[in-house]
């Protein structure tokens, strides 16, 4: 149960990389298998046909509308008030379903507005043309008010951030007049903050982690996002990972998810492959525990290892996380 | 030069602990041997006899006032703004030397209102009256614009924070109408966060290091807050320090502060000893130099070891370094 009153799903779909020419047929797959929660973001560009996939679903009775649950985001050009609010609406039509169920700040830092149709995608943090990334004079809490709005208008249930910090969640939750439902982190053993879980758990914030299996995620990037990614050995390759996926039976992925769920972390894996999305989603489930003591081992690689981290990859760094 | 245009000395004395009994005679002391920065707070609960050390070095002639800089700061329990301004008043009170220099918010994180006369020192943290930590909901913002209030009125020349994390930084200099400043963090060789000393950089935000000597400063304090310091090595006896100190013909300590000076951020050491006294005052000037390789082995020992961590020493932890 989310502060907001409302509930969502322990596993869901991740559309981050998620080809927009393909993302309504996944999508549209993924329901079929048994996915509820699609986690998106205006960043990702594909939510429009994300939506259509979901729609289809609906039309074609697979589900409905209010057994869904979609998270999107808000993109760090358009932190102002107004174009927060505009945002919202747009991203509310690209989904054509009515009303969004979580609305996210992105990253917690305000950039200088750039029109959405000049923005380039992929990786519009590096673009060419807008290299120099300049910070808008803009405070959080300014963005957070637009957000309090967008759920008065009834646009979305829930709202959030991704990508904070625990003086961030401290101040919001001081001038929340809707308090935070949702953070969204990178999470996996190697990099587990454990403290800012342990805040958000006294917060009543239900975490969300992304990219659950570590350097897998950033392999097929572009060099810049990807040098930190090779220099560790993949989850799936540790031993104790594999170690306890032959206990009880399952692949080093569902182990991976399951150290999440298990603590009640949100997880939202994608995968393009048939089996591998029945086995991600099995996670959400009591089909198979981890022992305390694999719960332990596994959250003992942490290394602080983070690989999402502006400050690392981009030209004119934004050292969000320092 | 710090972003309001005033000058900060790179070596001062800092107050923590220092007895309010003896702490007249100890800054009369440290100014006759040359010490012109002093770093005091509201916790620290010996600004009062601080500010007669001073006001007797200047009806001494050994200084004037605009050669002195004194840096205080806001304590937890009034973030709420007329509690912010009020405190600065009597701040600027009880030192006695017509302004303040630089006036901090000591840890941004807003507690319930205390009366002053009910608070205890020391480690108002856990004093057993308040054991349950309650925060209040005041936004960091409220608190800014009443340190930007205080400059209006003169009461001193420049603001700033300790202990803030990336995201609070920059999130403050989105509704800044007057800069930070100066921030104040524990910064030792064990704690370096580089990232965040870039970030300062890149604001123009002068950073003052405490705790320089790492574990050292906490040995001295009761258990729940020693824990932590009891396992490590003392830096003293860290053969890279020591080699360096051997090499430079100066104390371990020294070398420790210079680490830090020689990178532009200032040290706020305490000493009761006349030699060493004089020893960390050195560390300021061009007197000894370390090799880059020096400045870098150094830093290498970096084990993002807090000490002053609230989220591990409180009965009821503030995460607030999550």
């Amino acid at each position: 149960m989310l502060a907001s009153g409302h509930q969502m799903p322990l596993v869901g779909f991740g559309l981050w990389k998620v080809p927009a020419d393909k993302a309504a047929d996944i999508v549209y797959n993924a329901i079929k298998v048994g996915y509820r929660l699609f986690d998106g973001a205006y960043d990702y560009q594909n939510e429009k046909e994300a939506g259509q996939g979901i729609r289809r679903a609906i039309e074609d009775g697979l589900v409905k509308r209010d057994e869904i649950f979609v998270t999107t985001k808000l993109w760090n050009n358009y932190h102002q008030k107004d174009h927060a609010v505009q945002m919202a609406k747009a991203q509310n039509e690209a989904w054509g379903l009515g009303y969004i169920d979580l609305y996210l700040i992105h990253f917690p830092v305000a950039l200088k507005y750039i029109e959405p149709e000049k923005l380039r995608y992929p990786a519009w943090w590096t673009d060419a043309e807008h290299k120099a990334i300049e910070t808008a004079p803009i405070p959080l809490q300014d963005t957070w008010q637009a957000l309090e709005e967008v759920v008065d208008l009834g646009i979305t249930k829930s709202i959030g951030i991704s990508n904070a910090q625990a003086q961030t969640l401290y101040d919001i939750q001081r001038y929340a007049r809707h308090p935070i439902s949702s953070l969204q982190i990178e999470h996996h053993p190697y990099l587990v903050q454990p403290e800012l879980v342990e805040l958000a758990r006294e917060e009543n914030i239900a975490i969300t982690a992304y990219s659950s299996f570590g350097p897998q995620s950033f392999l097929e990037l572009p060099p810049a996002f990807r040098a930190r990614a090779k220099d560790v050995p993949l989850l799936f390759d540790v031993d104790i990972v594999r170690e306890a996926a032959a206990r009880v039976g399952k692949t080093p992925a569902q182990v991976l998810l399951r150290w999440a769920t298990q603590r009640d972390i949100a997880v939202i894996p994608k995968s393009n492959d048939a089996t591998r999305l029945r086995q991600n989603l099995e996670v959400g489930n009591d089909s198979f525990t981890l022992t305390s003591d694999e719960i332990k081992s596994i959250g003992a690689l942490d290394k602080g290892l983070r690989f999402n981290d502006p400050g690392f990859y981009l030209d004119k760094p934004l050292r969000i996380f320092a």
